[in-house]
């Protein structure tokens, strides 16, 4: 990846999909490179404007030395048969998708042998990176080609992420947990709501927060995490039979002593 | 209550009870008042040392001008009924527990006529008080007799809590909600142990903070909070009605675009 340095006329980086994430992106990586970028969407030039990006056709986004393709996992498959043709040799390609198995695949699948390939997960959303992204996570994942150390270097050192390098097998399984529960919990909070303000914990308070982080990421994100992840449904299972025990618990009388009755066994 | 000018020998506070909460009490009123404990547990001594706090018997703590009632809810009928003939005319009397509207009643029920009375529920414990209570909350609900008001002025003062003045029922009302929410998914999420630490998210973090608050609370808060609010039944069952539906909607199949057929309706 280029470094601020050898800024040119031509944009180094390509954005598919200029929505929330592919804006957030664009508002990171500003100071550092010049961008263009392909929604078909309506209304995105005074966001473009505001980060200096050119919004451009599929064709001249996906002629840029690094494309990121900034679309809903669900669509990832269509966007790279769309891009493939156009992506220059030696060049890019970066995901930033939830989950990163199917994404992965479907890019050593879809692109073209002379373009390089990391997927990747910023672990982060517009709610969480509001104030900055510095000292957020992202992981990273090499499917091809040797890049993915320098761009670690430049996510560490440029932008100040925190970079965990690993696999889209290691990743999804965590991922499953630590997105797959966050999400689920804000899904059942946020059809709680008004929640209370006034007599609130600090533990209620750090739980609502959580919840505000992610209640307004697009449902494409929840899809992503709750049906593209190919552990969720075993951590969900897991969630909703702890809750079921825990409700039928509480459901009956208290816990009496320990007796070593059948009953028990 | 009196303010820390007018100290004199006899201990002013008596705390029946010296566990973990009673201990929290100790730290936060030991630069304001002399104090007095009663503990049947053994091995207390070390920590009245640290707060200044003389271990007395039952009688003479119940003799102070102000006794704090720091028993487990389940406790309190028979504290009360203890501590009942030793009470000065006078004297103040708080509890501290989770849940109001049973305290209240026990407390209005069991005290002799010439003690006032303010049921209190400090929203903290000692995880979310570890760096000070101040900006923390406290739930006042007054009982019998007028010192509520300057309780609540000493309360935000000289400790800095915010104050929320409130009735049983209103409180019992909102804390099913705010604890009963909190410890319920706390519950969960600690059988699922261990979380992953690596991979995380901004908001996974504030909810394995929020849990690890409340995680290591004595299990009588669990229990007061779930059983002795009357409210709470009510709140758990929407929250798993809702984990419920939500968990049918992902066994199935993804949402499909809005028809207005009999099968939905």
């Amino acid at each position: 990846m280029p470094d601020g340095s050898h800024i040119h006329e031509t944009p180094v980086i390509g954005i598919i999909g200029f929505g929330a994430f592919g804006q957030l992106i664009a508002r990171c990586l500003s100071p550092h490179f010049r961008m263009c970028a392909y929604d078909p969407a309506p209304g995105l030039q005074p966001m473009a404007d505001r980060y200096g990006v050119a919004l451009a056709g599929l064709e001249r986004v996906a002629c840029c030395p690094v494309v990121v393709l900034a679309v809903p996992v669900g669509r990832l498959e269509a966007v790279v048969a769309a891009v493939a043709p156009h992506l220059r040799p030696g060049a890019l390609v970066l995901d930033v998708g939830s989950v990163k198995m199917a994404p992965a695949e479907i890019m050593a699948r879809g692109l073209p042998g002379h373009v390089d390939i990391v997927a990747t997960h910023p672990l982060f959303g517009p709610q969480s990176a509001r104030d900055g992204i510095s000292g957020l996570k992202i992981a990273l994942c090499p499917v091809r080609g040797r890049r993915c150390r320098r761009l670690a270097a430049f996510l560490r050192g440029r932008l100040g992420l925190d970079v965990v390098m690993t696999t889209p097998e290691d990743h999804d399984r965590e991922a499953a947990t630590v997105q797959g529960l966050t999400h689920l919990i804000a899904k059942v909070l946020s059809q709680m709501e008004p929640l209370p303000a006034r007599m609130t914990t600090r533990s209620f308070d750090l739980l609502v927060a959580a919840v505000a982080m992610v209640r307004d990421d697009a449902p494409e994100v929840f899809e992503a995490i709750e049906r593209a992840n190919p552990y969720s449904p075993h951590v969900r299972r897991r969630f909703f039979a702890l809750a079921s025990a825990l409700d039928a618990e509480l459901a009956g009388d208290p816990p009496r002593a320990r007796s070593p009755s059948k009953a028990e066994a």
